[in-house]
Formats: C-alpha cells, sequence, structure tokens
C-alpha cells in the first residue's frame, strides 16, 4: 500500500529474466518541489527495454518497468517548477537524474556523468528503484523533461526521446552536421530511420548501407536517402570506397567494420551508436593509411535533447511507427526480436493501460 | 653500368626475406631541375626498415635499401630550387613523392595523398625502385627536403623525421597540445621516448604506460615523465581511471586496448601510431559510456615535419640515440629485434659507408 509520500502506480513489469511482462501495482513518489508529474500518453519500445527485460546486460532489477520515450501531460508541477504547467505536453527520455554539478553536467552531457541516473532498471536518489514508461504516470525532476512543441505528433514523436537523439548527437559532435556532408548511414532500423530523416533534414547527402537488399526501395524511395549500398555486394562496395565524410553504424549485432572504414575518405570517421554483444575487430593499418578514427556516442543532454525536438518540429520529423495498446507487448517484444517492425513500436498507454486486475 | 641520366650511388641492401644486408651498387637519377642531391650523412634505423627488409609487408622490392630518417648535406641543386643550395644540411623523411594536386596534398597532407611515394620499396615516377638512406647519396625533389636548423644535432635529429613526426602529428591533429593536457604514451621505443620529450616541451602532464616495471627510472627521471603505469598492474590501473585526456598507443604487437580506455576521461581518445599485426579487439559499451574515440594517424605532412623539426631545435629534442658504422647494421637489427636499443640506431654514413668491394 502508498504511504504518505508515495502515490499508486499501475504499469506493466518483466517479473524475471524471461521477460513475460505481466501488469503489475508498484507506487512513485509524491510530486516534488522541482518535480513535474505527469499521465503518460505514449511509450515507444526500445530495442534496450527488450535487452533489459531479459536481463541480458545482467543488472536486472525486477520487477522491471521499461520504457523511455516517453510523452504526457502534466497533471501536476511542485512548488519551484518554472518551465511546466498542468496541461503541458512534455517528453521524458533515458535519464531521469545525474548529479548537475560536475564539470560533465555543467557541460550539459548529463548522459556521461558518473551519477546519471537510468529511466528504468536504476535507483533513484530516494533508493527506490526507477521504472519506466510503462505505466500510466511519472515524475521526474523538470530538468530531465523536455517540453514538447505543439505541432509535434505524441506517438511519432515518442521513439526521438532515445532512437532520435541517438543519432542526432553524433551528427552534431563528430561534424556531420554542414550541408553537403556524404553520410553514411549503417543499419535501417529504429535508429537508421530517423538518422536517415535528420540528416536529410539537415542537408547531407545520404547513403544508407545495409544487407537486406530488400530495404533499398524503402530508403531510398521512402526515406529520401541518396544511395543504397548492400555491404556484402563486393562490387558496389568497392565503387563506394573513398566516398563518404562519415558514417553512423546503430547496428548492435557483430559485424565487420572494416569494409565500412573503406569507404571513408581520409580523415572520416565510422561512429558506432549500437552495442554489438562481442568485441570489434579493427585493423589499424587501413585506418593509419588515411587517418581514420573510430568514434563513439550515447544520446546527447537535455539541452540538446530539446535542440532535437524542436528541429524534428520544424521539420516534420516522426519516426515511422506501428500503435500498439498495453497488453499486445509480449507480441511485440517477439516481433522486434525478429525484426518484425518498421521502425517503432508505440504504446498508446493512455488509451489502453488500464489499473492491474488487483486494484 | 650507369648511363648518362644516371648516377652511380652505393649503399646496403637486403637481397631476399632474410634480411640480411651487404653491399650494394645501383644508380640514382641526376639532379633534376626541383631536385637537390645530398651526400648522406646520418641515417636513423626504424622498425619499418626491419619489417620491409623481412618482407612481412609481403611487398617486398629487392634488393632493398631502407632508410627513412635521413640528414645530409646539399651538393647539388636544380636550377628551379629555391629553398635550398649546396652546403646547405637537409633531412628526408619516409616520402619522396606524392601528386601535389590533390585535396590532400592541397591541405599538406601529403602522407595521405593516393600517390605517396615512400622513400624506399616503392616505384618513384621515373619507373626505378625508390632507394632510402642506407646509402652515400639521395635525390629528392625540394618540396620534400627539411631545412635543418643550425643547432640541432644531425645524428640524434635523424630519428625525428620517422618516430619524431609519427607521434608530434597525432599530438597536434588530435588536440593534444595545449599546456595542462594530460597526455599518455604507451610503450617506451623510439616513438614513444620521443613523445615524452615533445609533450614535456609542449607542456602537457605526461603518464608513461609500459608493461615492464624497469622503465619506471627511464621515464621519470631521464625523460621527465609526470607519472609511470605498469600496464599489467590491475591496482595502478584502476586508481588512474579517468584521468587522462588522450592517449598515444606506439606498440606494434597486439596488445588489449580496452585498459587503457579506462584511462581516459569522458571524450578522451586513445590514437594509434602502431600497426599490430593483427585485428585489436574493441569493447563498444565502454566508449560508449564516455564517448570515447579510437584515432590513427601516420607521420605528418611536410610542412608540419618542418614546423616539428623547428620546434625540436628550439626545445633541444633529440632522439637518444646509439651510433652505429654501416657494417654493423646486420648485428643492429638483430639487437633490434630484441629491443636491445635506447632507443634507436643512426648509421654515421657520412664516415662509415665505403663504396663497395665491386668499385
Amino acid at each position: 500500500m502508498a504511504g504518505e509520500n508515495q502515490v499508486r502506480t499501475f504499469g506493466w513489469a518483466a517479473t524475471d529474466p524471461s521477460g513475460i511482462f505481466s501488469p503489475f501495482e508498484f507506487t512513485r513518489r509524491a510530486t516534488g518541489e522541482e518535480d513535474v508529474r505527469l499521465k503518460v500518453l505514449y511509450c515507444g519500445i526500445c530495442h534496450t527495454d527488450l535487452h533489459a527485460a531479459k536481463d541480458e546486460f545482467g543488472v536486472g532489477m525486477y520487477p522491471l518497468v521499461p520504457g523511455h520515450e516517453i510523452v504526457g501531460m502534466v497533471t501536476e508541477v511542485g512548488s519551484k517548477v518554472t518551465k511546466f504547467k498542468a496541461g503541458d505536453k512534455v517528453g521524458v527520455g533515458t535519464m531521469v537524474g545525474s548529479c548537475r554539478s560536475c564539470e560533465t553536467c555543467s557541460n550539459d552531457l548529463e548522459p556521461y556523468c558518473p551519477k546519471v541516473i537510468p529511466t528504468y532498471n536504476s535507483v533513484d536518489n530516494d533508493g527506490f528503484h526507477t521504472r519506466g514508461g510503462y505505466s500510466n504516470e511519472m515524475v521526474v525532476n523538470e530538468h530531465f523533461a523536455i517540453r514538447w512543441p505543439e505541432n509535434l505528433p505524441l506517438d511519432g514523436g515518442a521513439p526521438l526521446l532515445c532512437a532520435g537523439i541517438t543519432v542526432y548527437s553524433p551528427m552534431m559532435h563528430y561534424g556531420f552536421s554542414k550541408p553537403g556532408t556524404h553520410l553514411g548511414v549503417v543499419g535501417l532500423g529504429g535508429l537508421g530511420h530517423v538518422a536517415v530523416k535528420f540528416a536529410k533534414a539537415l542537408g547531407l547527402k545520404v547513403t544508407v548501407i545495409s544487407t537486406s537488399p530488400s530495404k533499398k526501395e524503402e530508403a531510398v524511395r521512402n526515406l529520401g536517402a541518396d544511395f543504397f549500398l548492400v555491404s556484402t555486394d563486393q562490387e558496389q562496395m568497392q565503387a563506394a570506397r573513398d566516398t563518404l565524410d562519415g558514417i553512423i553504424d546503430t547496428v548492435s549485432a557483430f559485424h565487420p567494420v572494416m569494409p565500412l572504414f573503406s569507404l571513408l575518405k581520409n580523415d572520416g570517421k565510422l561512429v558506432v551508436v549500437g552495442i554489438p554483444n562481442k568485441p570489434l575487430e579493427l585493423d589499424i593499418y587501413p585506418l593509419i593509411a588515411g587517418r581514420k578514427m573510430l568514434g563513439s556516442s550515447a544520446v546527447g543532454g537535455m539541452k540538446e535533447t530539446q535542440e532535437m525536438i524542436d528541429f524534428a518540429a520544424k521539420h516534420n520529423i516522426t519516426a515511422d511507427i506501428e500503435v500498439i495498446p498495453m497488453d499486445y507487448v509480449n507480441k511485440a517484444m517477439e516481433r522486434l526480436q525478429k525484426g518484425d517492425v518498421r521502425y517503432r513500436f508505440v504504446i498508446d498507454i493512455g488509451n489502453t493501460l488500464l489499473a492491474s486486475p488487483s486494484t
């Protein structure tokens, strides 16, 4: 039962590494001075949710309520909140806290703060496990909430809070934002397809690189990519050598990266944002011969996330999504595992998350 | 026998992959309009010379005359030469030609030009094999010759033309040149020991990282490094986590790099300049968690090489060397293979290279 500072909350949780979700009742803190409380309306399903539910990171804090692509409506704000008022639309992404005082935080790079608090499967400052957006309500320090632009769809915009910022941030950081830059995007999934949209909106030339020839039409006709390469086609890959200024590699499975490096011009940068489950293998000579680099990137900080969302609104960028009801989550996870979604499931929390049977 | 445009030259060559050197007579072109001709005085022995002599790159053009750390005195200049006159001291490093017209060359990055011509074991514009500084004379387009500063020793300065620029160039390119930057130098050999000297002259804080505890005194007392880490000592490595802004990794043997990444702060860069004989293994998660990068670098361009040599002269930087006679080269290669030199052999070509017995 909820104590006086605890508010009863409903969600769906994985209760063990089988990763099967079922309804779950828990509590969240009452709205603090700097907090906003929100009714969750939509929550995207990120591949990380699946990994976490199945405890593939080995740190599962069960019952585990995932979800870090959250859009909702503010229902209550604390006395010191300045950015939001009840009724505002807000987004919550992959983190709900950081130390706010270290050099990293001062540089608006909260995701890299040693004390960053992920939105779920972590421990909050109050000692309770953090639990994500597969739930009817969230409460979060206003610093970690995003102002939602008027014209940005709530459902299609939700995945931008993780998938979007994960590809937007390295474009900015590694200098892939100048019009005319030729960018490669490896993998056309949840991250890759929004990478193409951001890159085109920035005025870049975009080559999509995929193992699946079948994705060509999608990449070029629907998403507006300029070129498409099948990474296993030696002839295509050879013809495209030394043509790219940068590459964003969104693939999480182990894959050979040296063919990707061969596509880069001198001083080109391959930036990995996916996390393969075994080490990548790097031949050094081809890198040195062109002074090439391998970079990495997590999500962006709160300031950059707000910029990204505002940019998306301005350029009408949303993820391509399939909206599902809450009780479809187990089926959705099965399909996600097989790559059977174009490109992101978004749970319609507001209309379909019912209070758990136990209440 | 030399034709009218060919000048008889003496050197020592490896004639097959045994890598054994013996006296060798060959020809070089007559001095062209833009060429300088030089009497070789000193030539450093780079580890690459040994690899090439033994055909470890699989492209050996025998008889193979190595040497790309060359200092000499100009004996003749072509009619259009403007930078040099007879009697000048000059240096020749790792390359003797490039296209001079591509974007890379225009940006003073000749080593990365697709048509770069290495100083030896390559084919020159005249169709002849390039042959390096283990010889009494060189002839080279003046663009690829370095003005030698008055006060820089010829023998100790010679290795800067490869070892020196290989570590100086990434310090400049990757932003490791600001006083106060904390730089790690991995490996205390020919490259590493001059890296420490350049870094200290630039005002950096320097940590040397080595597998050999015995090198600590050398690193700290003799070379002026601030700290020394034994890379296999877990406790030391743990205590030094997140302390370095950048690392220059000079090690050519395969080695684990993830412990090195753990030493870097967020946004830190590990720059490899050695070429291990098998792929390095890269775990991606620890990189992403700190937005860390792996960079690479070859030697610098001619403009930067001149800057490096002038900087070395100003700060009295030379390599620590063992001067040897030409006929010691086979013994020197044996010792080099065992790492038995502190830190660079330099052949006293001017005084010890005799015309071959066949002349």
